[in-house]
């Protein structure tokens, strides 16, 4: 009976698509924290990276709505860390098939080679989102858009030092001007026919979240740059929510998984996952938009 | 005896930059041909990625500089297809240490992240060069620019048709407009500052290949979009080479690996790949750059 219940909400949850699966995810575990998996060998306090994430995730899960993986960190280790990232969602699906897995991929290629991509994703890895850039245009994103029970977060404003170089660029379209950053927003609100698009804003530049929700009043916003990267939460949650207090996944990589390089880490892990989680329903809880 | 000198031959030529690298290769080769791995299993004629691969590189590589894996190929097929990436560079090693093999990733993250990127290219993989993506901007970059004896190809005017919503915008900069693919290249040169990087210009946009060449008069051009995506080569040639007949490295994918369907692939692969090296070299001849 269990078995079957389980099947049945499988069915129906890859009949919702991206942004009310997401919706469901933060609603049922009353929280907007997504918790970047990075393993990094230099500061991971075990050697074993799938024990590493299983340890973070144990800790963490009834804390967040979301877990976002780079890819980067489980390729920089080869194959047994790709093996590792396997386990890894696994895991995450055996703990809870509510919560949403952000691979953050940063993809983007041509046509054929996006497909491929877009196979690797969400066929082999199955995740439920990903990061994917705009710089090679609408055909290279096609392959993500087209999946709508997928997320799609394309790169917009991010929270890099280095990203204002091309991200505040002016540029001129139908004799109007306006920063780059802005012209790809409004681009994702035309590849949003499905419902299944994001944005990735940076906490570092809140002018611009501010901005942003503006022009994209409803669009989930994948929000990094709090903690390590010296973001400010309150500002963040304050001006990336939409206007029922919702849609902006607050991501923390380092701040939560380093938060103790020694072996009390999972606490340490659930206490600033914790914290976080509490601080932003405190700040929505101030703006009248509580659970 | 052999050994010996094979092992001060690597050392050597770690010594070089990519750029030496990249000419010694094109020059012990006589051929500016770059042949793409990208294994499909709805196209290609044997089940094995690698015995597909290896037999591909068997038949062309006295004919090519380089090769070029699309890393999105490889990961679309799990980790079955991530072994079978690892065979095919150890193979492309061990047939001939002079080729060039470009990662064609199109990675861009930040600052951290990118680390984790480059070193899971240029030390994982151990590629000469990878395509990475400048949305990011110079911190998302630096782990890759740092490292002056493997290649950067930055993406700057790429083939695909979708490219021109994004790349061909016109921006303002210090009081300037020029489209945005112009900023990449000149932004491109700034980063060159230890010889290593190139541009991706596609073959299907012959005006801005020409004017790609006259901002960056020596870098290294990687031009995909030969063949099945309808690039001219007698012009790409023309308008992409250096003053000196050189680094223009002309990639053709589909059009060799998929030459023929059937049991004769190699033979029709080599056959592909031997008529666009002649091709190139016959439009060298005429313009006075032959080898």
């Amino acid at each position: 009976m269990h078995t079957r219940l389980l099947i049945q909400y499988h069915i129906w949850r890859h009949s919702l698509n991206f942004t009310e699966k997401l919706d469901l995810a933060c609603q049922s575990q009353q929280s907007m924290l997504c918790v970047g998996l990075d393993p990094d060998p230099r500061l991971m306090p075990v050697k074993n990276t799938l024990e590493f994430n299983k340890s973070i995730i144990h800790a963490t899960h009834d804390l967040v709505c979301a877990y976002k993986p780079n890819l980067a960190f489980y390729e920089a280790l080869g194959l047994p860390g790709l093996r590792a990232l396997e386990g890894t969602i696994d895991y995450i699906r055996s703990v809870n098939p509510h919560l949403i897995i952000i691979a953050d991929a940063k993809r983007g290629d041509i046509g054929n080679t996006a497909s491929a991509y877009a196979r690797a994703l969400f066929d082999v890895w199955d995740v439920d989102a990903a990061t994917v850039n705009p710089y090679l245009g609408t055909d290279s994103l096609e392959p993500f858009l087209s999946r709508p029970d997928r997320g799609v977060f394309i790169l917009c404003r991010t929270s890099n030092t280095g990203s204002s170089e091309m991200q505040m660029l002016s540029v001129s379209h139908k004799g109007y001007q306006q920063p780059l950053y802005k012209w790809v927003a409004l681009k994702a609100m035309e590849w949003n026919r499905l419902g299944n698009v994001g944005l990735v804003a940076g906490a570092t530049h809140p002018t611009e979240l501010e901005e942003l929700r503006k022009l994209c009043p409803d669009m989930p916003f994948l929000v990094p740059g709090i903690g390590t990267q010296g973001g400010d939460l309150e500002a963040s949650v304050r001006l990336g929510m939409n206007s029922k207090g919702r849609r902006s996944i607050i991501n923390s990589s380092r701040g939560i998984i380093y938060a103790s390089h020694s072996r009390d880490y999972t606490q340490a892990a659930r206490d600033a996952a914790m914290q976080l989680r509490d601080n932003i329903t405190r700040t929505l809880g101030h703006m009248g938009k509580g659970w």
